[in-house]
This record gives C-alpha cells, sequence and structure tokens, in this order.
C-alpha cells in the first residue's frame, strides 16, 4: 500500500532525438521550477502523464536551454512513442510511486512462496517497463537461489505468457523440439526440422542466436539462409513449407522472457525453475501444442547428474500439462561435443553431410537426430509406436530431407556467397598413447569462442577424434580454425595454457553414457 | 580470462551538458562510421580513451546533429569530468569487457566463498562505476541469500574502505555510537553527544538522513540546526565542540557503501553481514578507535530474538577486533518506540525537554541515553568502570550538556525559523479497557510517514500512552500531525482500515524486555 502521488505543475512536450533503446529517458531543464520544487534527483523515476496516457521513464538533468528549456519535458525516442502524444501537449510530471509489484519482489527477495496474482503482477510490470534491470537481477537471483517451487514456475510461465504475440496455427498437431543446450555442435534441429516437415507435420521452428555459446541454431542456418525474417513471412514459409529454421527474435513471442533473460545471460543466472518458464513460455506463444525436450545428461554438461535430470523431466512434464503442452522428455548423452565441427560454417558442414548421405558423415549427429525425429513423428496418431525412428531413417536416406531442407533454404532465401573455413589453421596433438576419455564441452566451446565464432562464421574447432577412439602420441585431436590473427594467436594461448580439452587415459576410464531413449 | 579489445576509429569529445547523476553515459550520432561498424547497441557499454584515460560509459544513440555530430562523441557531465580531457580531444571507443570482478559476481550468485582478493577487485570496481545496478543487485541478493562468512564480511569491510576519504584525528580516543535502526523516536545521538562531548571526549558523529523511516537523526537536528556542512566547517567544528550532529553525505567516507546502499534500499536487501560491513566501514573512514553499538530487540524491531542478537554482536566483535576498532555491543529494549514523538519536530521537542531537565521529558529516552553515554564514558580510562552512568547524570542534570547542545547549533548554524507542529490533528482512542500490551514500531513508523515525515518537520506522531500503561476505553492513545490535507487523510484512513498500532490486553500478556547492559 503506497501513497498517492502528489502530482503538480505543467510542462510542454518535447521530442529528443535520443534512442535509449528498453530504457526511457526523460530530459528536464536544472532550472524549470518543477524540479526545483518537487526536489527531483537526476537518475530518479518520474511518472509523466497527460489525457490520461501515463508512462515512467528515468530523469537526466539538462543544463543546455537547447536540448530543453525551462517549461518543457523532452522524453527520449522510445518514451515519446509510447506516451502517444503531440509535441507541446502539456504534461504533468511527479515522484513515480515504485511498481505495484516491488511487494512481491522484496517477498521473493525474503525468502517468500508467491502466488498465482503476484507472478501476473511482475509480468506486467516487466512487459510495461516498469521494474528496472537492477530490481529484476534482484527477483531473478532470489528466485534461482531459494528456488521456485513446482507451482511457481507454472505461475512464472503464464504470467510470461500474457503480453506478447500468440499464434494459432488452428491445427490439432503444431510439434517442435527443444534441447536446454550446453552441448557444442548440437544441432539437431537442421535436421529434425526437414525430415518432420517433410512427413507433412506442422513444425514452426524458431531458433536462438548464441549468447555464450560458439554457434546457435540460428547463427547455424545463417550460413546457408536467410533468418532474420518478417513476421509475414515466416508464417507465409510455415504454411507451405510446414516447417522453418529461422531467428525468433522478430516474433514478439513471449516478450517478458527476453526482457528476462537480458538479465540472465550476462550475470549467468541459472535456474531449472526460470529455464523450464523460459522454455514453455516461448513454446506455448508459438502455438505448439506437442514438444520433445532434449535433456543431455554428461560431465561437462548443463545437467551432471541422472537424478537431476529426472527431477527436472518431472518439472517439465507438471507445467506442459497444466499449460496444456504434451511434453516428452529424452534424456541423450551429453559426455561430448556432437558431430564434428563446432563453430557455424563446420557445424552447417557436418549438417549438409548428414542430410546428403555422405560417408563421412558424423554418425553421433546422425543417429541422435533420426532418434529425436522418430519420437517426434510418433506424436502423429497415424504413426504406429516404436516405427518413428524408421520412418525418420527412411525420409533422409530417401532424399526426401535434403529437398525439403533445400526447399525451406530457398523459401527463407538462400545465401548467395558461400561462407568459407577460417584459413588461419593450427592443430592440437595427442601428447600420448591412449584412448580419448573426455573432451570437455566448455573447454572446446570457449576455444571455439576465442577463435571467433560466432561472428566470425569460418572461425571454430573440427574434432578428429572423440569419445573411446585410440590415440598415438602425435595423432592430431582437433583443428582450430580463425578469420583474424589476433583470434588466432589468442585461441592458440588458450589451448597451450588452459589445456586442449582432451584427457586421454584408459578405456576402462570411459565415464558411462546414461541414455534413455 | 576475457578476450581482449578490438579499438577502432578517432572521435572529437563534445561535453553535453546533461547531468547523469552516478552513471556515465556517451552520445554518439547513429550516421557516426564507428557506430556503424562496431555493431554498438543503445544501452550497451563502451569504453572510451585517449592518452592513457579510460572511462566506461552507456551508450545512448543520437539522431540530432545539434546533440551530437557524426565524428563526435559526446559525454554526459559527470562522464567528461571523470576523463579529464579537453573537448576536441580524438578519442577511441570500442566495446567494455565485463568487468574484471564479473567473474567474482557470477561465482557469489553461484553461491560460492570469495576471496579477500575479489572482494577488493568487487569494491574497486564498484568505486569506478564498472559495475552496474543489475550487477550489484544480483550481488547484493546473492550475498545475503547465501550469507558471508564472517570473513567474508571483513573482506568487505576492508573493501569498502580502500576507496574514499579517510579521516585521522591524530588523537588516541575517538568514540562514537550508533544505533542498528528500526526504533521510531529513538534519537539518543542527540543526547549522546552534548553529554560525551562537555565531558571532553572527541565524538564527530555523522548521522543518515531517514529513508524508509520517518526521521533520520539528520532530519531532527535539522529542526534546530544546519546539518549539511561543507567538510572543512565541519572539522573546524569538531575540533572546537569535540562533537557535532552533522548530516554524514558530505563526507565522501566509504563511498562504496554509499552506492551499495543506493541499491540495498530501493530491494529492501537487509543482511547482517552487509549491514556490519557498511556501519564498520564508515567508522573504520570516519576514524573512530571506540564504538557502541546498540541492538534493540523486540517482536517489532529489526531483530527479534535474543539468539540473533548474540549472533550479530560476535560479529560485530570479531569485525571490530580486525580492522582495530574497539567495539562495545548493547543489547536494549526494542518492544516499542523510544520517547514520545516519531516525526523529526517532535522527536526535537523530545531532546530539548530531556537537556532542559523538564519533568514531562520521556523517561525512556532519557534513561537509555544516560545508559548509553554512560558506556562511551567509560571508553575514558581515567572513567572508573561503573561510575559512567552517574557522570553522564551530573552531565545532564547540572545544564553542562544543554549548553554544549546549544554551542553545537550556534556553530553548526542555528535555525533562525521555528518549525511548528502540524495543524492538522486526529486522534487515535482505546475501544477497550485494559493494559497496552504491544505497540507495533513498523506501523507507527508507518502512520508517521503517511503524515508526512520526514518532509514535513511537523508531521508524526504524539505517543500518550505506552507499554504497561492502564488504559480506559476512549483514553487517547496517541495524535496524529500533518501539514498537508491529503496526507492527514492518508494516515487517517491507514489506522482505520489497517489498525492502530497498538494492542490493549491483559497486564500478564506483556511481552518480556531482554535487556542487557
Amino acid at each position: 500500500m503506497g501513497k498517492p502521488n502528489k502530482s503538480r505543475g505543467q510542462l510542454k512536450l518535447r521530442s529528443i532525438a535520443i534512442d535509449t533503446y528498453r530504457e526511457n529517458v526523460a530530459y528536464l531543464n536544472r532550472e524549470c521550477g518543477i524540479y526545483r520544487a518537487e526536489g527531483f534527483q537526476a537518475l530518479s523515476k518520474i511518472e509523466i502523464s497527460a489525457n490520461g496516457n501515463t508512462i515512467l521513464a528515468m530523469l537526466n538533468v539538462v543544463d543546455d536551454d537547447n536540448i530543453v528549456a525551462p517549461g518543457e519535458l523532452g522524453l527520449s525516442e522510445q518514451a515519446f512513442e509510447q506516451i502517444q502524444l503531440d509535441e507541446g501537449t502539456l504534461v504533468c510530471v511527479s515522484h513515480a510511486e515504485p511498481p505495484a509489484s516491488m511487494e512481491s519482489v522484496r517477498g521473493k527477495i525474503a525468502g517468500q512462496r508467491l502466488d498465482e496474482r503476484q507472478f501476473r503482477d511482475i509480468g506486467r510490470d516487466v512487459a510495461t517497463h516498469r521494474l528496472s534491470k537492477m530490481e529484476l537481477a534482484a527477483f531473478l537471483v532470489a528466485s534461482g537461489q531459494t528456488g521456485l517451487d513446482r507451482d511457481e514456475v507454472l505461475y512464472l510461465t503464464r504470467a510470461m505468457t500474457e503480453t506478447g504475440t500468440r499464434l494459432n496455427w488452428h491445427e490439432p498437431l503444431v510439434v517442435d523440439k527443444h534441447c536446454i543446450g550446453g552441448i557444442p555442435g548440437n544441432r539437431t534441429s537442421m535436421l529434425v526440422v526437414p525430415i518432420i516437415a517433410a512427413h507433412g507435420m506442422l513444425i514452426p521452428k524458431t531458433s536462438s542466436r548464441a549468447i555464450t555459446s560458439p554457434a546457435g541454431t540460428a547463427d547455424t542456418m545463417e550460413v546457408l539462409a536467410e533468418v532474420e525474417l518478417a513476421p509475414d513471412k515466416l508464417h507465409h514459409i510455415i504454411r507451405h513449407q510446414r516447417g522453418c529454421i529461422s531467428w525468433g527474435g522478430t516474433a514478439n513471442l513471449a516478450p517478458v522472457d527476453d526482457v528476462l533473460i537480458s538479465v540472465e545471460r550476462p550475470l549467468s543466472i541459472d535456474s531449472q525453475g526460470q529455464m523450464v518458464a523460459s522454455i514453455l513460455s516461448k513454446k506455448l506463444a508459438a502455438g505448439s501444442t506437442h514438444l520433445l525436450l532434449d535433456i543431455p545428461v554428461g560431465p561437462t554438461a548443463k545437467v551432471r547428474h541422472m537424478r537431476e535430470a529426472l527431477a527436472l523431466r518431472k518439472l517439465f512434464e507438471f507445467v506442459g500439462d497444466a499449460i496444456n503442452i504434451h511434453i516428452e522428455v529424452v534424456i541423450t548423452d551429453g559426455r561430448q561435443p556432437i558431430g564434428h565441427g563446432i563453430g557455424p560454417v563446420l557445424e552447417a558442414r557436418d549438417v549438409m553431410q548428414v542430410l546428403n548421405n555422405h560417408p563421412e558423415a558424423p554418425d553421433d549427429l546422425l543417429q541422435k537426430s533420426l532418434r529425436l525425429a522418430g519420437r517426434v513423428l510418433e506424436f502423429d496418431p497415424d504413426v504406429r509406436g516404436g516405427q518413428g525412428y524408421n520412418i525418420a531413417r527412411d525420409i533422409l536416406e530417401s532424399g526426401r530431407a535434403l529437398a525439403k531442407m533445400n526447399d525451406i533454404i530457398d523459401s527463407q532465401g538462400r545465401q548467395t556467397r558461400q561462407l568459407e573455413l577460417g584459413q588461419l589453421v593450427f592443430e592440437v596433438c595427442a601428447n600420448t598413447n591412449g584412448t580419448v576419455i573426455d573432451i570437455n564441452n566448455y573447454q572446446m566451446a570457449k576455444i571455439a569462442r576465442f577463435a571467433g565464432a560466432p561472428m566470425d562464421k569460418g572461425a571454430g574447432v573440427d574434432l578428429l577424434k572423440k569419445l573411446g577412439d585410440d590415440v598415438k602420441k602425435g595423432d592430431v585431436l582437433y583443428r582450430v580454425h580463425a578469420e583474424v590473427k589476433s583470434d588466432f594467436e589468442f585461441a592458440q594461448h588458450l589451448t597451450r595454457e588452459h589445456g586442449s580439452g582432451y584427457s586421454i587415459g584408459n578405456a576402462d576410464q570411459l565415464p558411462k553414457a546414461y541414455v534413455e531413449f
């Protein structure tokens, strides 16, 4: 329960040609009577209103009448657009009351369990930019540390889908697959989508770009085709091709999730509850009815133990049931990178080799993609249980998956310029005889990033040996490709000073794979 | 280990007359070649450097050549001052690398214990504004939730005193007293300071303004005298009067603490480790050698149980010993407000009544102040153990404390205008016969705040009944004073809809006071 505002004075609205992105900024001249009377301070939040329109903005104080004169109130581009008033309109300003949901944010910081209404209030204040990044960081860290119970995860998921676009495909079966991430080279979506679409099922897959990894599906697809598509064009492609592989950033799906991610990522906040809510809110907004979830488990994967994977599976299933998405979870082998290549061009090469039934195509990527596609196919009531894998293999081996991929590429817009592998190359070799018993996912991702991926599409790591391979001293374990000299040197320094990422030992030291399909 | 920067291009430096307070802002024209080449985004952090000077700033993108033209780099007032270069200097801009201490912040979010070097890195990045409020909020919430161990509290305390001014009084005994807060009306400092200074001990007391309470010591003292004093004048007063009662905001003591508080307060982050580090870093910076700490305990105090108070005492003692401040902790009765008045004018009245030996002076404020002053006096090696209280009483009853207070008021600058009590008054009465068995500190503070305190100095609550008093139905429990009609109505609504703050019952229901002097 807050105190009501005292709103005073009238100022002439002026648009200031400054782009402040997601933050509203208001500009007030220091000599302005209202500024002095109200005791505003730079960076404090003020409320601006006229004709029933109200926005919040952060205050900047101006000492130059040419930017803003006394008697005027300036608004940055975004804020001016949001208030929807003409320049010269008389507006009132007052101290902004803390947003209503601040009480709930403080409650979470104090370790309280929040109810559905409180999550909805928070979602609404995020969507209208009433909660600052500082306040969101506090909420997210507190949620991560005390943990959200499964009802709270459900409330958060629902709260995130209450704003933004919600797609409706008017079909009974809209499928998707999603991996929780953490495994370099794991580009199964680029194989599952053409297989499923070739079968005729609707799979409108939107993907993310890499933020902390060396490549996201969108980065890798961009080697082959345009991925930033306007919503209308995207709909057209999906209707005609039954699938797409595009970047999800243009669709305004669950924008609250985008705001939360913009806080979580730089802080490396990584809680299971938030991850589940983030993934499922996006799927709900995208209109999915059936979802196959891939949880890789391994010593350097996001999920390291089977018990943790099972708990996560239950959480996905609980929330999925409540929001009416049919979820199947597969727990997969996350002990090492998937495929040979890490980095956009290398990963695109692996994918196209599989689609072309090329003899050098990486077998782990092929097998995993067929198994996942098989499970998705079995969402189709006409597919007999256990037959999905064989159908997927048939679609791939017959060339129908390749043909569908080419159709998707052409409709999204084929890249005219063939992207090349980085020409600066160094090799990392085995320093002893033995068996490869560990390939560290984090270290391999880091080497690829240091080499320039994903910004430099041709940069990355090409793995010549995988887990269980026998090696002799001097055998090449992997090659690193870079486009820029400083990146090349930096990646080289990393492998020399902080380890190759490979461990070589005896075959009996190989970690067991806990795989459950 | 981050990747090195790629720094490009040269831009002409320009000062922009916009005050962005604690945040550095840089302005770049959207048509600027470097902006386009680097792929900067509004609100991203950039690094600006020339001639060995480097600062970080948040980017705003400008679409008006009159503010910033292509080829120019604008800096807000604070940022321009910080970079210490002339307008027109050629500067380089690049993406800012995340500050070095971000790795430690992420570690704390992940629940790790940090070492002294990591706390020092964080302190340095706070002082140079390299950590954003979002990052600080995450760090503080994580610290509060996983808890800092006592070594970490010590490291944080030291890290906060490494930047900013550190006073040295060149005397062996520099005393202070401090209450952890939470009890309305608890204005003992305004009595302890004149008693101690009259005895001749050095007590350079700087106080805070109210942030969430209805009055801080600085707000109450301001009823009588100027409290915003330039550092030089403050020193002069302290040297001549042996004490002062001023606002601490002008002294630049432990500025890192000020930044952390600016994040903690709006989020109501309230962790014991951070409180101890905050209090002791300020005392260390102020040059105190001896400190008396007041921890009130009660059902609506900050500390609710004796065991919690004892744990807090040990923590204060541990850190105090390590930074070489002699600390004595007293645990006091925090079951109800101290004195009669809550709000600046009312509290100043109580204080002056005690100093004047007025028969209506509130006895609890009088007794508590004498006990605290007595304990501070015993820091003096010449005062025999157990004699402090009697000396303090003698100084008060003889009028020497009043004379000293008048000297301090005159040297700080006596208020010319007598501040009056708010003329809008309503009374809250007992609704039954019985004994006052509870007065809720939170509710009484809230009523006073809603009535307008501390901004309206004459607003507040005047308590006519205290714990243990027998009342008859209809007896006045307290009076609420306001200056503004809307505040008056709002306070009235609060007492009607959300309770008077008083509980009346049987004498045997009175909570026990755990008081230990």
